[in-house]
């Protein structure tokens, strides 16, 4: 594994805050960026003993601005404020400065000068054995593209002075980076690594905002990064990312997301060390339920035609069972939600293997179903997530930790598997955990949207597997929410595949179990808007479904109330469709709010 | 006053919620967004009644997509569509819909085509006594501008087919809008207006995250509403804001701040109905103290030489003067922030009477300083603006209220002023603030900035009027805090002027006042970047003040640690300087985060 380093402006609070989580998300290094130090009530003395007690180092002090092309009369202030810079350095015990290209209206376009001022600035940290990387910002005045930064270092021609590569500032420029192999590598003195999304704006504030960590983004982070080690670079893979959500999150957490993201990166570039076993399928979803919760989804559960068929050995957790969809209501665990899932895996413990080595928190044995031996990590946001293997006779049955009640099977619904999960995140963790579940369960993105909730925007992220047997909704707030909107968490949600909707809805009728109400509005609008297919359209409305079609076919869906505090249940019947609904949602969640607030449906 | 109209998707929660706030702002009807009738459980017969009730009307439903361009092949749905969507106007009582132009893959570019369908489409709305507006979206397929959509208005030449005007469609492309004088009255049938702040990014998400009120952005809304007004247009104001904090603000607030919006644009196109008096300074600030903070706060005022001479008839308030710095240390009024000023108005009746003609809401009587009849406001926040005269002998002297303590002059320590507040705001606020206190007090904006603070990033706008007497810095999260980020709120902060910020100093350090410990690397990076007006450099460190420096002059700034929970004072000397030290901010900030820690200051 190459040296790893973050920058500290990746991180929030104090100096010394940032300094702790990087060294506890396993850092090797940290670049010191200007204004955290200048914020720092601590003598660069001091911070220099932390990082060794942490165990860090500093490998890079920056940003060093407007320093070449400067006119010869400003020069003089450019030398002075150099030198400072490296007795500061000293003090720091730091020994790369970076410079980036200049942005000063009163730079002059002249390489040689650059190159000449440069030189002499390289004169200066020799003298001290230090040295400096050159790099070109995506809106420096003059210098803005690899190319040119690397042909100002090349004229300067000074063994101190070097190039600073930065994915975001090539990347949002230019796909052209194949030419960075080809570079010397002893003249790459540094690697600063950041993502964004693809987003079409003044490149200034995407940087500025807008970055994330390698593979959370649009850009081709792992052909930039192949490219650089293809020169033979060997020094720091370091990450400089500037995030509004990531300077006001706990950085401890955000260090975690970020050491994770190098880790990903460089299974995606070199061949992942720890392959992610085939995925096969959900083989539980476990919710939290709770005095009101239990009841309610016990007789949700019956009518749906499942069958209680099993009883944990030792929790008071139910095993409720219909073809290959298998739902545990534990009412040990407090609030109802989906406090766990379970993939089938072709090897559970080298998914458990690959997740440790992704940093995914191992979940502490005592916490385990210890009969089966049942391999789980946490998601971000706490979330279980447990590998294992369901087919009678293999090694690790995890069926087997529950005594069968003796309830007979029933009269299938229609109901043959969970179709996903979807998984309301914290503010905080949208990013983290979308890289999460991509790079432990090896899930490719598959569908993102964004859509107004009665109380703000939404914002949604579905990932799946090749064979869409595991599929995975993730949605977050596009802000976070204040005292207006409503302060209960958003609900989680529980998708079961259909064959037959038209019969699973009948089973609930039947039982009287009570659906969302969805608003006629919603019917008549549908009715305007699309040609449903024959029949449909009558029964759409009379069973309270939702339809929606996509370029492969249509779906039916069917909701629940939200039981509890947050979560519901919801029926799809795919006929070719490969979607998750998301243009539904907007209605579907006003009918939740309004089911919550008690409010009636007119007639 | 024209009638004024306000979209649905400007507000945020139910529709029920929406109407109800658009009702209690004043406005005469709204705009129904069609996604808000769609998530809306009641029937259009009873949104209909309701709107009734509330003494509004629907003067607009919106949108309608993609019709117009359509391969023939596809029109007979859009037909169908829109005789759907008229059924539902009919039932709604609405009698305009709005279409705007499309954005369909498969629309063709033929402006005879394009009339011809919305001619056939017209004709379907006149048979039922109703009308279509027709838009350009910025962002259309074929129509994108203004001009465009006039010309197929033109050439389609039917009654009931008319144009739909946005500020924000226009404005974002061009400022082309001159033209929009000369259209012939009658076919203008609807005005939508928005602002934004001036941003280089993509139109479509520009447009659907970043829309604000008329004068909160950086759009010529005057211009565009005096040309369509010198149209001859007499139909409704309309607002239609697409922002993604209104959407989860509460929408009883935000629909006071839109309406005030269209008064403040009203007043600037046509001339101010009731000017805004002339302001002369700041006549008083009012802290409120606790037991820790008030001891604390006596402590400093009185180091830095002020005098106790007034204690108020019948409250716990104290009066604390020097100069023209008045200090108002009120402890029957809980948590220790600037709860109240006092700007001195050449008529404080009219100032009141503005504030109230832009919706400000009046403070009951009971709350105001009775004796002196001092008028009073809400700002946003809720802190409490007064209008004053202070010249002895005026009408209305409000020290008279304060019973002379006898106290001493004291020897002046450079003290003559309040040189400008600083107002924390809160998350959802910012824009609305802004507003109100550029519109009430007829300021102008100064200085905008956004800097990192230890927990994320912060941003502020300064705004003063003509002679800079009258000053107040704005500063919000760019976003909402969580968990992470300090729970207190961001301090708030009165800063004094001073002719001598060496005497000012030398009395707080004899009085032993403890001074925020600004570190020491802020004066290293100080001195190796700036040069420093002879003898500064060392006194600067030594005081323990910051420096800046623009293109007018320099300053010098000394701060006080918070005191309680959310107030502190800073004192500064102008040397010319203009600004409000927003480039200090980032070190200040930490270093006020350390002190309220308790950490200490390494030597």
């Amino acid at each position: 594994m190459p040296r790893t380093s973050i920058a500290t402006v990746c991180l929030s609070g104090t100096l010394e805050d940032r300094l702790e989580a990087a060294a506890a998300a396993g850092f090797d290094a940290v670049e010191i960026f200007e204004n955290d130090l200048l914020a720092s009530a601590e003598s660069p003395e001091r911070i220099r003993a932390r990082v060794a007690d942490l165990g860090l180092a500093i490998d890079l002090y920056q940003p060093f601005r407007d320093a070449e092309g400067a006119p010869p009369a400003r020069f003089e202030a450019v030398r002075r404020r150099m030198l400072a810079k490296l007795d500061l350095m000293g003090r720091l015990g730091a020994d790369t400065v970076l410079i980036c290209s200049s942005v000063a209206p009163d730079a002059i376009a002249d390489d040689d000068l650059a190159a000449s001022q440069l030189r002499a600035l390289a004169d200066l940290a020799a003298e001290r054995g230090m040295r400096i990387a050159y790099e070109a910002l995506a809106w420096g005045r003059h210098v803005s593209t690899w190319q040119h930064s690397w042909e100002i270092v090349r004229r300067a021609d000074h063994p101190a002075l070097g190039l600073c590569l930065d994915s975001f500032h090539v990347l949002s420029r230019t796909d052209d980076y194949a030419g960075i192999a080809g570079l010397p590598a002893d003249r790459i003195f540094f690697l600063q690594l950041a993502d964004a999304p693809r987003l079409s704006m003044d490149v200034l504030q995407w940087s500025r905002h807008h970055r994330l960590f390698p593979l959370q983004g649009g850009l081709d982070l792992v052909g930039f990064t192949r490219a650089v080690l293809a020169a033979g670079y060997t020094g720091p893979l370091s990450l400089e990312v500037f995030n509004d959500v990531f300077r006001q999150a706990d950085p401890h957490r955000t260090a975690v997301d970020a050491r994770r993201s190098l880790t990903a990166l460089l299974d995606a570039t070199a061949g992942d060390t720890v392959p992610a076993p085939e995925l096969s399928g959900i083989a539980f979803a476990e919710l939290g339920v709770d005095a009101q919760s239990g009841p309610q989804l016990e007789a949700l559960l019956g009518a749906l035609g499942f069958v209680h068929s099993g009883q944990h050995r030792s929790k008071p957790v139910q095993l409720w069972e219909q073809g290959d969809a298998r739902i545990l209501l534990n009412s040990g665990a407090g609030e109802a939600a989906i406090r766990a899932f379970a993939l089938e895996s072709a090897d559970p413990e080298q998914s458990a293997r690959r997740a440790e080595h992704l940093m995914a928190r191992p979940l502490p044995r005592q916490r385990r179903r210890r009969e089966a031996e049942l391999t789980a990590v946490a998601a971000p946001d706490g979330t279980e997530v447990f590998f294992c293997r369901t087919e009678p006779g293999a090694e690790q049955v995890w069926l087997d930790d529950f005594l069968p009640t003796g309830e007979p099977p029933r009269p299938s619904t229609g109901i043959t598997a969970i179709d996903h999960l979807s998984l309301a995140q914290p503010f905080d963790r949208f990013d983290e955990a979308a890289l999460f579940y991509r790079s432990v369960l090896g899930l490719r993105d598959d569908e993102a949207g964004e859509f107004a909730a009665p109380f703000g925007l939404i914002r949604t992220l579905a990932i799946r597997n090749d064979d869409r047997r595991v599929r995975i909704a993730l949605s977050v707030p596009v802000l976070r929410r204040g005292d207006w909107a409503p302060a209960v968490p958003h609900p989680q949600h529980l998708t079961l595949a259909t064959n037959d909707l038209a019969r699973t809805a009948g089973a609930l009728a039947q039982a009287g179990i009570e659906l969302l109400r969805i608003p006629g509005n919603y019917y008549d609008d549908l009715e305007a808007r699309t040609e449903l297919p024959a029949g449909l359209g009558d029964f759409v409305r009379r069973a309270g479904a939702m339809y929606d079609q996509d370029g492969h076919g249509y779906c039916l869906q069917l909701f629940t109330p939200v039981m509890g505090s947050r979560v519901f249940v919801e029926v799809v019947q795919r006929s070719g469709y490969r979607g998750y609904g998301f243009a539904n949602e907007p209605v579907r969640m006003a009918a939740h709010r309004a089911q919550r607030l008690g409010a009636t449906v007119s007639a």
